[in-house]
């Protein structure tokens, strides 16, 4: 008799985003035609590039000739696109070659299938509040999760565990680094970062770095990537995608960098995720690949800078409407999130009804983080400008007279 | 101190397609400029079809417009392409609700990802030779693999192992059938598959049936997909492709059934996919399931089935010669491989080099399938109409020349 994997039944009942597309399907069956300016899901509005869909229609082109077809892909990735992504990082001082690159369907797709890296003994440190799929993928593997709450007091960045102190259970095997953080919007600086590299060279752990919302960095004395941190080669996976950065959402494409120098117990990490991708996919489309491998040319550059400065615009516009409100935030600078304290005390999904019903406005409530996100409250800033100008108004209106 | 997941060391060294890789590397080196026959790996050689290509400039389109850009896909499938999938099943008979179909990012990538909803201590039962991935896919996890040999005494359709005579271990959890097969082309007919289906249902079994050749069968007493077969939708999972169907191999895009009936254990297998998906991956990109929709439109179903009598005349070209020269074989027919008793007694590797070093004939050695497909070979049929002409006219010199 097949046994199904039964962890599966040791996760939570149900999936953040689907709870909140629940309660807008609710409001819309009420209120036919209503328009929601949508600031929960960080979703991107900006079509795609003009040099990413040049590439796209070549590579759809190259797909309806004999002579320029292309067939099965490398697994590990296009050698056009892996050396890109190096140049990318070499162009940053970082230096790394082109087999530590892997080309992915994305982050979200990556940090699922990652996993298979490591023996389900393993336990997980996820500083929380926190993407929702890092702890729900480790259930699913039966991996025991360590919790470790962030919050103001350490301005959502904690510092590794006292090992000493703390005893064993603090010790993870694998560690959760997302900077920019989702959903907080705080960047770890190089200090307590190096911090992290050193706890986790020092306990054999790995750290899984979550560089997906690097490219909205503008302050440069934060590290866009783990590599540029002193030690992280024998410790860290970075885990990037071209979502944020380029618009890539519903065009998937990531990467990923294992170091060649990344070994545990006699196995190399670089070399499992060869032989994992050589046995478990054929590659990402040619035609995707083609279109991201135009995100890395200077033209590319130009453009993808122009659309992410657009939603740093709407960070500005929301961030001026609660500064007004005196409404008390984290992100929006360096991030594209918005992590505020929900006002008078009100908890997250009372928040979020009230904005909702009230403004038509759809964020996204902090406890579906982790239970230290609760009386918390995130706003992305990849909708249109409208709605975010829209929103903006509203907030400034409706957050003085809200009563929880 | 993390533990990677040790079971990679359990792996065979080195993978099929890479030796055969290196094979050529080699040869290429000694002789630049050799121009090679490739009937190795299953890749298409036929570009895209028009209404594909059309649908995906569509797509790209409306990628390059905010009226039009589409973000993030559901996890599981695009409504449009879901309800394809389930129509086209329909349109043959089989009666699959959407909801019951699952988008892919391609067969080879979700033979990887399905093995998730099983617990590890499940065996799985492969029937050899087989596609490479089934064993190894497993091995990651640690997974008892039960091989069940397959030979030219049962025309490589085995009947299930007699649960009372060979006792428990005959009773696999996990089954591989792969029908049309790869590397045999030998495809299941009715009886003999609802053997399986009885015998998946009786012990508690899941059959894993991969359907990515079914488009090659021609022969209407031959079911294309296991939900032809009565109790299916209690035992099985289909997992499919356009990889072959429709010349997806470099653009990847599959579809997987996982009917609404199938539970082990009070756990119900389509609900935790809805979950997985949900949790570990974004979708797949809109212009590729732009580009699949087409292919279930009447005028994309008409274009790939002028591709596959493309590649069904290679077939007959290469099984002529074969018959010419004598040599014995399964497939080229309701499947698109060929799979030939080595001449002379001859092992698969001397084979290979043979045909390589005179011939300039890339093949695949059976025995790469499994120990049972030592002696035998496997051709593809989706070459080059030239090459697969000048392959038969050198193979019909050269194998009476043969000697091992």
């Amino acid at each position: 008799m097949l046994k199904p994997n039964m962890n599966y039944a040791d996760l939570k009942d149900s999936y953040l985003f689907y709870n909140i597309s629940q309660k807008i399907a609710s409001y819309l069956e009420a209120h036919p035609g209503a328009r929601l300016l949508r600031l929960g899901i960080g979703d991107v509005t900006l079509p795609l590039c003009e040099a990413v869909i040049g590439a796209l229609k070549g590579a759809v082109d190259d797909q309806a000739a004999a002579e320029t077809f292309h067939g099965y892909m490398p697994e590990c990735g296009a050698p056009f696109l892996r050396e890109a992504i190096a140049e990318h990082y070499r162009s940053r001082g970082v230096n790394i070659s082109t087999d530590e690159v892997f080309v992915s369907s994305g982050a979200s797709d990556e940090l699922g299938d990652i996993l298979d890296l490591f023996d389900r003994g393993n336990t997980a440190l996820v500083i929380e509040p926190a993407y929702p799929a890092y702890v729900d993928a480790n259930v699913m593997a039966g991996r025991k999760i360590i919790h470790v709450p962030s919050g103001e007091e350490n301005g959502f960045l904690p510092a590794p565990p006292d090992a000493s102190a703390d005893g064993e259970d603090a010790v993870a095997d694998i560690i959760y680094i997302c900077s920019p953080n989702n959903p907080t919007g705080a960047v770890f600086g190089r200090e307590l970062l190096k911090k992290w590299v050193d706890f986790a060279n020092e306990n054999g752990s790995v750290i899984i770095f979550d560089a997906a919302y690097e490219a909205f960095i503008e302050d440069a004395s934060l590290p866009r990537s783990i590599f540029e941190i002193e030690g992280a080669k024998t410790c860290a996976i970075e885990i990037c995608s071209l979502s944020k950065t380029a618009g890539f959402t519903g065009t998937r494409l990531g990467y990923t960098v294992i170091p060649k120098a990344l070994s545990r117990c006699g196995m190399n990490l670089n070399a499992m995720w060869v032989r994992n991708r050589t046995t478990k996919t054929n590659g990402v489309s040619y035609i995707i690949q083609k279109g991201g491998a135009a995100v890395f040319t200077p033209e590319g550059r130009e453009q993808i800078e122009a659309n992410i400065n657009y939603y740093k615009q709407n960070a500005r516009i929301l961030t001026e409407a609660l500064d007004k409100a005196g409404v008390h935030y984290f992100g929006g600078r360096n991030a594209p999130y918005i992590w505020l304290r929900c006002p008078c005390g009100a908890d997250s999904w009372s928040f979020f009804d009230f904005l909702l019903n009230e403004g038509q406005i759809v964020g996204t409530p902090g406890s579906g983080f982790g239970s230290c996100g609760e009386g918390w409250f995130r706003f992305s800033t990849f909708g249109s400008r409208n709605d975010t100008e829209e929103a903006a108004k509203r907030l400034a209106r409706l957050i003085p007279n809200f009563k929880p």
